[in-house]
């Protein structure tokens, strides 16, 4: 654990005024500048993990001009034993911002330095309590207004990421070091890496990769919300659908208090998922012939959503003519103002990508069947896949493994020597482990070779 | 104490984003509901005032469907040793408003009730951790602004007016024993009480409780600012000056975040008080004569304000006609525009209401001076009001006892008997306190009497 030299202080609640706010220290000096303000316990010989309460001062015992700012709650969390990995203490006051800014005033007076933004949680990586990814995760944990997306960030948090990473990684290095063998007893031309193994390796982590990067779309989708666009000639009842599917929701949607959301009225929370309707408004037919410019609006749309419905009146040419933008969507067409039909409920099955029934927003009818559908695609995708990506920095970087991997892959066919491989493979793990902070490549293969594979050298 | 029924849980945290947001709980459930769903140690088995780290889930450890809602540090209070006496829990989630919300939701499941305004307060009152001035000022203590405010209302909240209520009060309840016991002696015509001995009593009682409503005008002023009112003729630099103390002061004022003020252009904070300019535009003269409407409006304006600020180019009669508005105004009259004065600075005494001298804004000669003179007079009375009343309810409540004592000394003076002295002496005893909450006077009569004065019947 790398100790910090100074110790820092922030206002960690939301801001505004609220029943308690609390000012919070971390660093070798923490409890020792508030014992300097605090009087009640001497709080150097309490242990980590209690709470004690007192008063907090404007400054130290010594000054005589010293004013009472508030009755607080101390609380301890010795090094080794808290968040950041450092000596900790939270000072919890009363809610005022008048209170708490005078309460941080007096800790930097008395030593301590106002922390700049994601300074504690970057000083828990620093000090080894979670890696870059699980960083990474603290925000969007914070920031997550929807059952998906906060299970996401939870997961990510609690290392879901991490440990896939470590476990694609820790097979490379196995490798990796090998080879690096290889290069050591360089002029006896032995082969400690089977090539035939290396390459099925190659194979399963370009797989294994590109899962995790197709993760992404449906990650981001349920972070940010999916996009689903709805088509539809005028008339087809697109508005229609869509503020059924609001009226139904919104009362769920509005009773998280707090939470924000742009353009709500296109948002809709289905089962902790949040689905985004993409306006697809501008197609026309004229006669038969859609017009060209519409046609590439609602392209647009379409490419940029992961589902998309079809809605008709009268049979169209809408799903023809989208047709080569529609691979990978999961596509409903739905033949709407369906008031009277009584058709038997169809099948549905999550392997299926298109989807075809009718429905009716007057009566209600399939309605339900339709939001469950939605839903089910996406718990389904959940359920897929155990680990997910939403950080646009990860993507990158597993793409740039993958490339590094691609080039592993070739140079093998071409037989090319030990060392041009190691740089590839090496090339990859730095990429890896760039997005959980593990970029010590080169320590990483030596402890694996002196700790695993030491031969008497 | 008594314990109330259910147990209550709230979002404790400002609403919005922050690093960190608290949920509480406080009844005597508090601890059985989170442990149902806290996974970590059995907080049941733990002491009062320990933190525990764990897992903190949607339902308790029984159900399957349940859901890891946060990582979370739990604080607990043990009965009789919290804010509200019960036993509370302290839940410090990461402060993002869906998670926090999902908490509250899972303790309300699990048997809580959600908490109604200001209901832990109200507990803490009901379980005697304070009485009903101290659980008032909490609410003046978050929402204070200013350092003055702030130490009126933590003053309050520590007891400082609960302290001489009681003091009064307990004069006043040895009196009335004393006079109730000679209305059950009633017939032997003994005379417990001292009749001079209570006149001087009620004397220094009304005198007392009169400079308490005294320091309402001073206690509202600081907490909701001191309202100053500049006259002067058009052109006497009214604007000028306002102007120069805002630019000096803004940067002061705005450097805590958080806070929110209406109108902050014409609210300066010097030195931690708060002064309110108050607008008077509108007077005008024409030939000598003021106009009547003009000097109407003035003079309401003159009303409301505890500070008047007179400037002057030439001789005006402004003074001279608001004079009946002036009784009890702090008055600085000031010739404006001295730009190249060098008259000697005056010596400033506090117990002088009126203040004569030269100011330059332009070579801000003599400005400091204004400002220095401003605060130190509301610094003096601060040092006299050692108890600030600020609370409307609490001044009538005063108001109501001083007139219930005036009886009392009237009716003394008729040589009125015992039970109509008794009568009155109950109603102001009712009066004081009600402040506080301490209404059963007859209890305490009884419980003075049957404490102290037990004479064996």
């Amino acid at each position: 654990m790398k100790a910090q030299a100074d110790t820092i202080a922030a206002i960690s609640t939301a801001a505004g005024l609220g029943a308690i706010g609390l000012v919070r220290l971390s660093g070798s000096r923490a409890v020792a500048i508030v014992d300097s303000l605090f009087e009640g316990k001497t709080l150097a010989k309490q242990a980590s993990h209690t709470a004690h309460f007192g008063n907090f001062y404007s400054s130290p015992v010594a000054d005589e001009g010293r004013q009472l700012l508030d009755e607080v709650v101390v609380t301890l969390f010795l090094t080794g034993k808290s968040f950041t990995g450092e000596e900790t203490v939270e000072i919890s006051a009363h809610g005022s911002p008048y209170i708490l800014h005078q309460i941080l005033q007096a800790c930097v007076a008395a030593g301590a330095r106002s922390a700049l933004p994601g300074e504690f949680t970057q000083r828990a990586f620093l000090n080894g309590k979670m890696d870059l990814a699980q960083a990474e995760a603290v925000g969007d944990l914070i920031a997550a207004e929807n059952k998906a997306s906060h299970h996401i960030a939870l997961n990510q948090m609690k290392g879901s990421v991490s440990t896939e990473l470590a476990h694609l990684r820790d097979k490379l290095i196995n490798f990796t070091a090998l080879i690096e063998l290889e290069l050591d007893f360089g002029e006896e031309d032995v082969e400690f890496a089977d090539r035939t193994a290396l390459s099925h390796l190659v194979q399963e982590l370009k797989s294994a990769i590109q899962k995790l990067i197709q993760s992404f779309e449906y990650g981001n989708a349920l972070k940010n919300g999916v996009p689903v666009a709805i088509i539809g000639l005028p008339n087809a009842g697109k508005s229609t659908l869509l503020n059924a599917l609001l009226q139904e929701e919104r009362a769920i949607v509005s009773d998280i208090a707090g939470t924000t959301r742009d353009a709500i009225e296109e948002t809709i929370n289905i089962e902790g998922i949040s689905f985004r309707f993409i306006d697809t408004a501008g197609i026309r037919q004229t006669d038969d012939v859609i017009e060209a410019i519409g046609v590439e609006r609602a392209k647009q749309k379409v490419r940029q959503a992961l589902v998309v419905i079809h809605l008709y009146d009268q049979p169209d040419t809408l799903l023809e003519d989208l047709q080569e933008d529609l691979s990978n969507k999961i596509v409903f067409s739905l033949r709407s103002k369906a008031d009277g039909a009584t058709e038997a409920a169809p099948r549905l099955s999550v392997e299926e990508r298109f989807h075809h029934f009718s429905i009716s927003v007057k009566t209600g009818f399939q309605l339900e069947l339709l939001k469950q559908a939605l839903v089910l695609h996406f718990k389904h995708q959940q359920h897929q896949n155990a680990v997910v990506i939403t950080n646009v920095r990860h993507k990158q970087a597993l793409e740039l493994a993958a490339e590094a991997l691609e080039m592993v892959d070739r140079e093998m066919a071409k037989q090319a020597s030990g060392d041009l491989l190691s740089l590839y493979l090496k090339d990859a793990l730095y990429h890896i482990g760039s997005i959980t902070g593990k970029i010590d490549v080169d320590r990483d293969i030596l402890g694996t070779i002196f700790g695993k594979f030491c031969i008497g050298k």
